[in-house]
């Protein structure tokens, strides 16, 4: 079964492997005359890239994304847009036993389980690498709800890792883009990277949490009851590799409040009704309600690591796994990019769903 | 678009409204040569429907099914089977207030905003009611689960309702069926019902977290990297009315661990692999281990209560709202057999994916 | 895999079997405020059903549609709309020898060898019956069409029966609805009805060409390059029963045709552009010119025929096979309204995908 | 909407314009563990490709298909396989005029029409240069079929070209392959060069009838009743640019017959149910009887030649159009292999859905 396409009207496909000659995405359902430059996709993928600063890995590659089709003079034709994102940066190394051993918390062992070949050098299909097509996809999808939504803003950040969590009272909207941690807070950017400098020395990894916002989208976005706005949210965030839970709005902790507490009150505000709270994450029966929609996901610590860990062979017997090379003691940085294209795909599928069922038959409150 | 199926070759589509006729499920894609009988489905709708206990609603419906095509002699023959639930109890009222006002916390105003036309009868499309039909379609599932995958078991509980949580040293495997909670601790049940009781004369609602597990499941289920099993549990789950998160294994707190503690460490055993852990919750990759598949959820206390709270007309004019009628105080009781339905539908789409796709080309290891 | 659906924003599934307690059809993507009551349903299902006239069979059934969801007060709601038919002129009868029999002609054999196990009364799934659903389905589709392109008419007719041909010279639009052919000539009833009846003395049946037009069609619908609107009308014609072939305008004629022949010139008319002719049965590349679409296809004569035939039993034994019942000697008759619905399904759709694809980016032309 | 895939389990999404820096085909679904190397789908390439002989156009490209992903050391992983071929002639020409100017015939006008923003340049997207990469992603299927079943062997050849038909008593299955035409008949093919020559000197073109056989495929393939074998055949073959019919065994001639004559009588046979005939072409009921499949289509005539046609430009003014440039008389004959990839994709399609259907459940006869 095909199983590497997600969206309904804006359908993504990546194919590639971590070490093999390429990456990308074939992008089809893009509405056509949306500007689109490759400029335009690579502010994202450079925002994801490895090698930017010392938090993330020191794989340097330039992970230049090229537009093969779909494009013409600058604008989408509606035909599929190739996106391809060579891999330029493939050290020869001897696989030997990388080829033979499965990693602890890595999916080395269940795709050889499933399919009984896989490409093993770097995680192969499996690696954080398929994300960078993700994120050139999600730039495409940014282009266009420009012209569909104009204001409509995506934006995510980490507010949790491992013991370190952000102070909401201290939250800075402007300082997200300010850190290499992209938390909402200057003030504790130094104390962030004071733990993770420990963690990296200590040979460890920890986990994070992301929240991905989508601000000023309109109310009446999504559809029940399988192809719910926070379904598809939820999938998505899911997808992303590593990722362990998806919470909308009060998440979890929805688990210990009363309804009296946790029913957002409406009002009528002079463009529309207003809410007294936003328990619900700006999702109301899988639809729009109009206030922020909020996302947010954790990310388990990496099992790349110094430290050996008890593992087989492919012949069953027993071997200490130690991953050397270069790996980030925190992947959940690096998942803010690659949440916000996923987000930004999510949302224009449901932009495009949104146009196709009801046009102007929208009910119209006050 | 259509958005009320799921699944990829198991799929199920449901149909119906809460006041409406009838509701129901067409399943396309059951394998011919299951055993079906309309009692081997009405087992699991008796576990979910109202009125069965104090602690649910008291709407008394039989919810009885009908098999109306795809089964012959008591077997499944491969075409679609539509399974039917009459709604039977419809108390006559007067919905004119309902009609024209929004309850906060409900679907009313995101339906009303996107479709400018909803069945306002009870919630309508997005009343839980339309859980019945899943249940339903998840008994086919488990049918045919049993003929591919014999030994795979698939058991839902609560983990926590508001303030009280299960006490995990006290996990009873074989308790869950019976008490009215779906707790694995017969020696908490008063508890609980003291607790929920207290709720309902407070006239409020709680929320609550539901685990479900899958027992003996394969190794090598699942497909990367969007339709991953994680994926489409994640989804499947989100789905079902009310639920603001969703985990799998370690899920949430995996962000505050650290890659030493949280990897699962490998060890060959008679049969194949074993692990030492399950923070993974029986995925890596998207794909089975073999170890227990865990997801849990949450589900937030219901709106409907008797607590006044502010809300708006369609006209736009404020109203204060107390919802009469007959509400569970904690909607994550019936949660249970519908979490379980949406799993048995999601595996076993996943083991008839598995048959397509790889066949003996499954990877051996020992 | 589920393959009991066609259409892509536009969804129908059809479930039941001619024996069966009912059959039906699911409807998912149905825009909300459609005028909806099982009337404007019925209309197209009594012109389908048979014992209607002496020229198609004698099942006598009223055929009566209830709509079990997705409309409220008259009009759709944007939910799944479910169409039940129940079958009521079930006569009880022996089905020994037909239970381990396969006609020659008939999907009996076939469908055994796929799944060992079917509903062997009256064809059950692959009976003709199925197309009622089909035909209910398709009433929705027209009372959609209505909202987004007014004065869209979409018309079926015969044009061979048999050795018997209409005289295209003598065409009349409005003849069509006038006789139990529909074919477009009034002076033509009378030689088709005898040549029927001559038939069914010999106890023999014949196949049929019928020939379906959307007129008022907008141009630009369609989508390349597989979801053609052209792919989509060849795969919905030949998915109905007994169809061995599909033709767009000038259709297998094409291949005995120059290029100067066939190419439809293109001039500047007072509402956009107008063509000297209609080779192409109007669509290039997938897409309408807006020109009348032109789809054709031959049905083949039924197998159920008094003549003897040889075939075998499930057990390999030989056996002479004579069809007795209730059965049409020309199924293409009834496959007139079958044919039009579909087309309303697949022009609705992509009236859909159109709104949802472009909007206002269409090209202007003069 | 995305409608650039086609395929159920073995999906295949092309992408690409004829004057592009590449176009491809991303293919999800193939099996892990088929042997593939580039050559074994540069052979169906080449024999596609322009260039090869007087027969055909004289555009020269290599037409070198790159495997970019999902396959490691000779093998696939079941993971996407990216196909691309770089567009390597793309002469550089003023487009000036081609860009104001729609061609009859053409789908200049629709693309138009449709998106307001078209990639003129060789027809873009709807240049039946986009079939390159269907045959490429057919070679893949190919490959796979043999693992799933050896002996299934796909042949298309051509019936008719104009006023030319082949002689069915002289039909020689070896001497398809070796001549440019691709007929069944050694001695027939002198007079179709002198045929297809004098269209050329006359500035004319030619339509065509292709006719694709499977051999050998198993009974029990397909599946009701919008899957269906012959509708996903149907659908494949009318995708294919310039189609304007299908068949399916008797095809549009089994209107003319009566069901004495065209009911395919059965016999017991040494391994299974044999038949008189095959005016079925392979299929009852949409599944496969394991007799030949047949499948037949008209190819119009190219409308690109050089006898003046008339036209408009965007503004409207009318134009008298020349197509000037490389194209072949008879673009039927380069059908052909493009015709054998899309039976290839649509048969390994649906022996993948039979695998996950039915497995070991299939009905026995004898």
């Amino acid at each position: 079964m095909s199983m590497n396409s997600f969206g309904h009207l804006f359908r993504v496909t990546t194919w590639g492997e971590s070490h093999g000659p390429a990456l990308g995405a074939t992008v089809d359902g893009c509405p056509p005359n949306v500007p689109l430059e490759p400029e335009m996709l690579q502010q994202w993928l450079d925002k994801r890239r490895p090698g930017q600063n010392k938090n993330t890995t020191q794989r340097n590659e330039p992970d230049a994304v090229k537009i093969l089709s779909g494009v013409f003079d600058g604008m989408s034709t509606g035909t599929p847009i190739q996106l391809m994102i060579e891999n330029t940066d493939q050290r020869s190394k001897d696989y030997g036993e990388i080829s033979q051993t499965f990693r602890p918390g890595h999916a080395d062992i269940t795709y050889f389980q499933k399919y009984g070949n896989r490409d093993y050098r770097g995680g192969g299909r499996s690696s954080a690498r398929e994300t960078a097509a993700r994120v050139a996809a999600g730039g495409v999808a940014r282009e266009a709800i420009k012209a569909l939504a104009p204001g409509l803003e995506i934006k995510g950040y980490m507010t949790r890792m491992g013991e370190l969590e952000i102070d909401r009272s201290r939250f800075d909207w402007d300082a997200i883009e300010q850190n290499d941690f992209w938390i909402p807070d200057a003030g504790a950017v130094q104390e962030w990277e004071d733990y993770l400098q420990s963690l990296r020395k200590a040979h460890d990894s920890v986990g994070a949490v992301v929240e991905v916002v989508a601000r000023g989208i309109p109310a009446g976005i999504g559809a029940p009851v399988y192809g719910k706005l926070d379904t598809d949210l939820a999938a998505a965030m899911m997808s992303i590799n590593a990722v362990k839970g998806v919470e909308i709005g009060e998440g979890m902790n929805a688990a210990r409040l009363k309804g009296s507490e946790n029913a957002d009150e409406i009002f009528m505000g002079k463009n529309g009704p207003e809410y007294s709270s936003n328990h619900a994450g700006g999702i109301l029966g899988g639809i729009s309600t109009g206030q922020d929609v909020v996302v947010r996901f954790a990310v388990k610590p990496t099992s790349s690591i110094l430290t050996p860990r008890q593992s087989i062979r492919k012949d069953g017997s027993a071997v200490e796994v130690i991953t050397k090379g270069r790996h980030d003691p925190c992947v959940g940085i690096r998942a803010v990019p690659v949440a916000e294209a996923m987000m930004a795909c999510v949302i224009l599928d449901h932009l495009l769903l949104h146009r196709g069922q009801i046009g102007e038959n929208q009910g119209h409150i006050g």
